[in-house]
């Protein structure tokens, strides 16, 4: 408490009255905060984790009432520094909020706080036979506070849709500490202005999420999954309609990775020769889902035997073994190998109609080479959501040189229709790449709609758009 | 032109000077207009089609300058008085607005004009293995623009969500004619608050939608269809989690029926005897759709066979024939036979979580009995949407009561956390009831976003809510 000042001091009495000392921790416990992935910065002196929903508003009208602006924190997992504090902030940590609430076989539903994990939440919907339809590597730490506030999106949302397609009803704590209440749990309820849709990807600067219900899925779990080489994108698209066409509802997974990708991570995973893939300028991983009375390993089979005597397929690995998948996913989730291609990576999320990823790709790759021959490109992504992570990696520094290159990245994906930030938001990292490539009357209205909900700044301070 | 008085002559010919002779109409024109399902009055006497974007943003400005309200029309099949007009208003007509701009079959996207039917434009997706996910009865004459402005629901709903959940991107006018375009083609998004989701289902208040990018699903097609006699709702529930933990990307539709309305469409169809089906307290009507290696008449008949046996269902009728089929259909889609019962009738659009809508229906039969025993009540909808069509049927006047009558339906829905509005929405004729039931803070912020985007209140003045 020593670093705390005297106003500070008067705050964090009040907050303290509010939460208790177990929802109360000062700056030498934030310094021990895991991280996560490393983009926030956690300046923030006082972190605050109200019990309910109750205590959070009293929080949040306390700190409006100190003129502290506030932070939330779910699992941190964000990738864009949306967490990101500055010294005189206030952290809202959710992690006491974590109770599911209730699950609703009947209409397949389940209400839980914004606390709770996704991991944990699966966890209880598998077992009851259900799921929430999105699935994310950060499972273990992301919060549904987190997925809704981000509007997260992941390997299924080509299926299910992003969070924002869940959420049927949520509840909210204002910027002046009102409680917003609307726990729809109804598909159809049209009364009004879905107002939720407002704070769904909203970064937490229009309101702090405490509560959601949520909108279930039976649980499907994986029958059958392959590794195919191709050729151009054009016979991807062939592919996946052909796949779409009869197994859409079976579909768990379509990824996609260019040469280049695949190439780094089996350099990094010799055991992965073992899969016996030849080199393609594409790859995909398709996985499909067990059904009723279908053997759909012998389903996959024959689609993908048509395709290779069609010429649409170039090459096709069918996983027989449960190491065999595992070494399938391995090549599609082992990004971390391309630290092993150069000291320096840049990372970006980005989404094209899916007709125009090749050329985008090949576009980039040309343009990248023209600024640095040095910078190798690496490319994976969701295909049917037209998803792309783009990684770059090399052995001179990249970060001063971050905003030429991010142009170089972004300056296609208008014209093309395509997204700067596909699943990973905003908050502080894309802040300015919004404001220069985004439609400045969109940008106008986002500005008009921040002040009208948090017209003093005291949500998520900037993160999103600066008013 | 007669009636039309000297300022008015002045905005005709402004607007004829836009949209040319073929885009205007003027009163004896407007009065002989299909007023669809009748709720709607045409009061006003300017009618003005523009033929695309530009021209609409011109009329509304126009309009705006000379201080008129506008009202737009799709296909006059709203239940609400949406389209509803005062005499000085202006209606705005996208009849023009008809144009299938593009169909993405890579993506499973569609762009489309706002005046485009659901039955042309489903047409044109069939025909490309393609299917938009939404169905409704008045499919002939809704449109898009319509669809995406109430949000509409129907009868599938409980798989591919509402319209709102179709939807990608808008194009829409706002109120002072400034068009904002998103026109996002992409599932993944993430760049700053929705502000699209405000657009949909407002009822038009916020803005007139003259485009939309539309999210698709592949084509399926029913396989079979059986109409089920049930004891009560729990059996209903068990029985359609049976159906969605091994069918749930095959089913069609899952549709309840009470009693008395299955009694009372049989009454108006004797040949609907022949379907030989026992009386039971409740009806299901389930159809699934064909997949591929997969005897879905098979599949059906071997899980109503388990149901029968295990007592969750009393009796069954597997359509043989696609007559037996549109017998089926018939019993659930006759809700003009209710118009035998009395000569007096009213209808509301309900929704519950699906395990409180037996309780609920018994409940309100017998306070509507106590409020007048001559009030017949028929009751049906969709049932994992927990969406009811509320029919009342008396030889008694029941507009004079109507208030009272309403107040017996919505009263119970806030405690049971019901909605007065399922898929129909507010309009003019619930707008005093939103008012009376709805949560007054979400009412408030509703209001602000109404005068934030229409501050002079041009966009359909009277519905959804007063500023």
């Amino acid at each position: 408490m020593n670093s705390v000042n005297h106003a500070a001091r008067a705050l964090v009495a009040a907050l303290r009255a509010i939460v208790g000392d177990d929802g109360l921790r000062t700056d030498e416990q934030i310094a021990l905060l895991d991280r996560g992935y490393g983009a926030d910065n956690l300046a923030a002196r006082i972190m605050v984790s109200p019990g309910d929903t109750d205590q959070l508003a009293r929080v949040v009208a306390c700190c409006a009432a100190h003129g502290r602006a506030m932070v939330p924190h779910g699992g941190l997992t964000g990738l864009v520094g949306g967490a990101s504090s500055r010294e005189d902030d206030v952290i809202v940590s959710m992690r006491r909020m974590n109770r599911i609430v209730a699950i609703d076989t009947a209409s397949s539903t389940v209400t839980v706080e914004a606390g709770v994990t996704l991991a944990q939440l699966s966890d209880a919907l598998h077992a009851a036979g259900l799921d929430l339809g999105i699935d994310l590597a950060s499972r273990d730490s992301a919060t549904i506070g987190g997925l809704i506030a981000h509007n997260a999106g992941g390997i299924r949302a080509f299926r299910h849709g992003m969070m924002r397609e869940r959420v049927l009803g949520i509840e909210v704590v204002l910027a002046d500490g009102r409680v917003y209440r609307d726990l729809n749990a109804l598909t159809k309820n049209n009364t009004g202005y879905d107002l939720k849709q407002l704070f769904i990807g909203s970064d937490g600067t229009l309101g702090i999420v405490t509560r959601a219900v949520l909108k279930l899925t039976p649980l499907q779990t994986p029958a059958a999954t392959a590794l195919l080489g191709i050729e151009n994108l054009d016979a991807a698209i062939e592919l996946a309609h052909r796949l779409r066409t009869v197994h859409h509802g079976r579909l768990l997974a379509l990824e996609i990775m260019w040469h280049g990708y695949a190439a780094c991570v089996r350099q990094a995973h010799p055991e992965l020769a073992a899969l016996g893939l030849t080199d393609c300028p594409l790859y995909l991983i398709v996985e499909v889902a067990h059904d009723v009375a279908l053997d759909m390993n012998a389903q996959l089979e024959d689609l993908l035997g048509s395709a290779l005597e069609d010429g649409v397929l170039t090459d096709c690995v069918l996983a027989h073994t449960r190491a065999q998948r595992e070494k399938i996913w391995l090549l599609r989730e082992d990004s971390d190998a391309v630290a092993h291609q150069g000291a320096f990576q840049l990372s970006f999320d980005v989404a094209l109609p899916v007709p125009e990823l090749d050329c985008y790709v090949r576009a980039l790759s040309d343009a990248l080479a023209r600024f640095d021959p040095a910078i190798k490109v690496f490319v994976f992504g969701h295909f049917l959501d037209g998803n792309l992570h783009i990684m770059l990696a090399a052995d001179r520094e990249l970060a001063t040189r971050h905003e030429a290159i991010e142009h170089l990245i972004y300056e296609r994906l208008p014209a093309l229709g395509g997204s700067l930030s596909a699943e990973h938001g905003i908050g502080v990292e894309k802040k300015a790449a919004l404001r220069r490539y985004g439609d400045p009357q969109r940008l106008a209205l986002m500005a008009d709609l921040r002040r009208l909900f948090d017209a003093r700044g005291t949500l998520n301070p900037g993160k999103m758009i600066d008013v």
